[in-house]
């Protein structure tokens, strides 16, 4: 038994939603369909939910009606094209209105108006579905058992949502659940964060305890390297939960690798498949592999980091040193990547999107303040590259093919962390340098075996 | 204006300080003399200060009697040889009595008797100089200004102590100082940690603002990496203080380093000479030098090292999960050396002698208990290895030929932590690669340049 689950462009249009219904006829074990709100197409330039939020937020009714119309169309579209009971569409309508008039908290009404794209999608697919002759039926989440945290736009899914899951693997036909929303005990609708419906899809998986979930996207796999830098990267065709998890933080934005952790939890496989081209095999996360002699699986980069150092004469001896510069850290709400740390020296690796100029002064003066430090200083502008691969903790001469060829390629390499992970190594350069590095990278890893 | 000091091997016998006394003769320059215990010598296998310190703690009168009489008698034969007076050693035996007739503390008692051998040490030296012509005179570091705190074994210099020596740049002759002890502001005497000759000779150089403070010892230099490993290695002529404070952490145990916080702070050059070979240039530690093509100054090593293992599925976005464990670490009184940390990973790197099993069960009941990680281990025999230099960070290629000779030595790198620091790069490996991994290391460094 298989959960499926279809991404933002493989529900964009008819023409879309046309290979969704091959892809689940074709296979009988895809019983879980999960889906996401129409995105963008070559028709459709906006995402469903973006212009539900702009309805929601705009100011005058022009506007409100530009963009109500604007949606409604783009369902009644889908409908006729799709050949399916246009019913749906005034049904969109009423719920729309519904909402807007009920006596209820802002952010929970934002709720139920973000959850309509994916509820609709839904509600479109299985009707869809049972035209071409599969035994599909709608599943609201409140009927499926998807309980959340009332947290609204930041849902947090109950343990006993898996339970309430379980018990719909014995019943006959196939479910299509709209993904990104749950309720809470008390029978409000509240939406997970963005890319919610990868949470859906795996919380499902989880719960259903499916043999496989599988991913539905555009692209045909994960690759090896960010296509952007290197046209045509090797595929991956099998990798597992802790490498994709190394590879998801730098560069890799197949999805929020965040939303696969109950799927990993309950050690379901996930395939990564391309619904433009669903017989491309794709590729495979697994709780373990077979290693390879060549144990890396991939490289995956990212720019806009900042490295705060702090060095001060004797640090290594100060007892709660790291303890205070990290609690300075916290205050300032400001969470860190990594922090090696020399015998005097201290460097913290920050994201650029946790600092603003404010906090930026606010850490400085306080760890000048409490820490009494030599030097501190921040620089902006770097890029961190890891190198991912289970089993690379016991190969000999990783580092030494990685530093080859960032040295071949001329890059200076001004951070170093590896051994902290078992599965990557971490090394920092100037942004600037990143597409050279990354060139050679690939070239010495995958090109020359 | 050059300070002295003088270890002890320099003062270990007779012979010793007639070189001593040729090496103050040869330079009026060298104005104050800072003078250890005497140290082993061949004929001597025991080092003074153990001796006093075994005479204090004798139990029975018989050794008591025993160490105080092979102490003299090293004495008197000291001042028969030297041809001075041998009134001293009878001053010596009455000091002993005196102080262990007191009414006082047993530490600063003890404080008392471990001075003893710098106190005999600088009043011998002092009676030899003039006996050879040199204008000398003994200076108790009371009289010198030199006040530290009363934490018996471990004094803190006083600021105002740097003052007080200033003052003494205008006296006329040389001035033989014991180093190891100071006087608290009630008169008290107390001692520094030990090897605080060290201490003694680098306040007196910070204080009088010396143009270089000579610190002689029983080697020609610094050497490049550990001679125990590679035979004849090659010498340092010149490195920085930071350089120096990077070697001195691991293997390089030619002296305390930070005994020479008082210099360094004070930008007073030090030069490291050899007593036995005093034409030797030795090695200069500076505060700037020039950067040479090659920046790598030395290697050094050292074993007896536990990692400390910490991996929880996003940690990374935990905002305090660092510093928590740190809390932990400091609450159990164990600081640490290095803290790499991954994605989901942090490795906490700890010299063993931090470590008990009870302190390493506490930590990691306490990090299961309240950091809920997936996986917390620790691991004994890693052996820590920093490549030092400045002027590293922007040499390309360092990381290459450290990576090179590891490969070429058949070592796994456990560990890689550069980027922290300015000056250094470090490596991590098992124990039992440390001989072949240094010696591969010097080759590629030192040999193929």
């Amino acid at each position: 038994m298989k959960v499926v689950k279809f991404g933002g462009t493989s529900v964009a249009d008819a023409k879309q939603i046309k290979k969704v219904g091959n892809i689940i006829k074709q296979d009988a074990e895809r019983k879980f369909i999960v889906v996401s709100a129409p995105g963008k197409s070559v028709q459709y330039p906006n995402k469903i939910t973006d212009q539900l939020i702009a309805f929601y937020y705009a100011e005058n009714k022009q506007d409100k009606d530009f963009y109500l119309q604007s949606i409604l169309e783009r369902f009644d579209h889908m409908t006729r094209e799709l050949e399916i009971d246009t019913a749906i569409v005034s049904e969109i309508e009423a719920t729309i209105e519904a909402i807007l008039h009920h006596d209820k908290d802002e952010e929970l009404k934002l709720d139920e108006i973000k959850a309509i794209g994916e509820d609709s999608s839904a509600k479109i697919i299985s009707s869809y579905l049972r035209k071409i002759g599969v035994d599909a039926t709608y599943l609201n989440p409140k009927d499926a058992g998807i309980i959340v945290s009332k947290e609204p736009g930041n849902a947090q899914i109950l343990p006993e949502s898996y339970d309430n899951l379980y018990r719909l693997r014995h019943e006959t036909g196939r479910f299509v659940i709209p993904g990104f929303f749950g309720y809470t005990h008390t029978n409000e609708l509240v939406t997970f964060s963005r890319g919610g419906s990868d949470i859906t899809g795996s919380i499902v998986a989880a719960g259903v305890r499916a043999s496989l979930y599988e991913n539905f996207t555009d692209v045909d796999s994960v690759y090896t390297v960010n296509p952007n830098i290197v046209p045509h990267p090797k595929k991956i065709d099998i990798l597992t939960y802790k490498e994709m998890r190394e590879l998801s933080y730098a560069g890799f934005s197949v999805f929020h690798d965040e939303a696969l952790m109950p799927a990993f939890k309950s050690h379901i496989p996930v395939a990564i498949k391309n619904t433009n081209n669903p017989d491309s095999k794709g590729t495979y996360i697994v709780r373990k592999r077979k290693h390879h002699e060549e144990c890396v699986v991939g490289i995956a980069s990212d720019t806009g980091f900042s490295s705060l150092y702090v060095r001060k004469y004797l640090m290594n001896r100060e007892i709660g040193f790291g303890r205070k510069l990290f609690s300075i850290l916290e205050d300032e709400g400001v969470s860190f990547e990594h922090a090696p740390s020399g015998i005097d020296d201290m460097s913290v690796i920050i994201r650029d999107t946790q600092l603003t100029q404010e906090k930026e002064k606010n850490m400085i003066q306080r760890i000048q303040t409490e820490l009494n430090p030599d030097t501190v200083q921040l620089e902006h502008g770097f890029a961190m590259i890891m190198i991912v691969g289970e089993g690379m903790m016991n190969t000999p001469g990783i580092a030494h093919k990685a530093t080859t060829a960032l040295k071949q390629a001329g890059v200076n390499i001004r951070m170093i962390n590896q051994g902290s992970s078992e599965v990557s190594m971490m090394f920092g350069i100037l942004e600037s340098d990143i597409n050279k590095a990354i060139i050679s990278l690939y070239d010495m890893f995958f090109q020359q075996k």
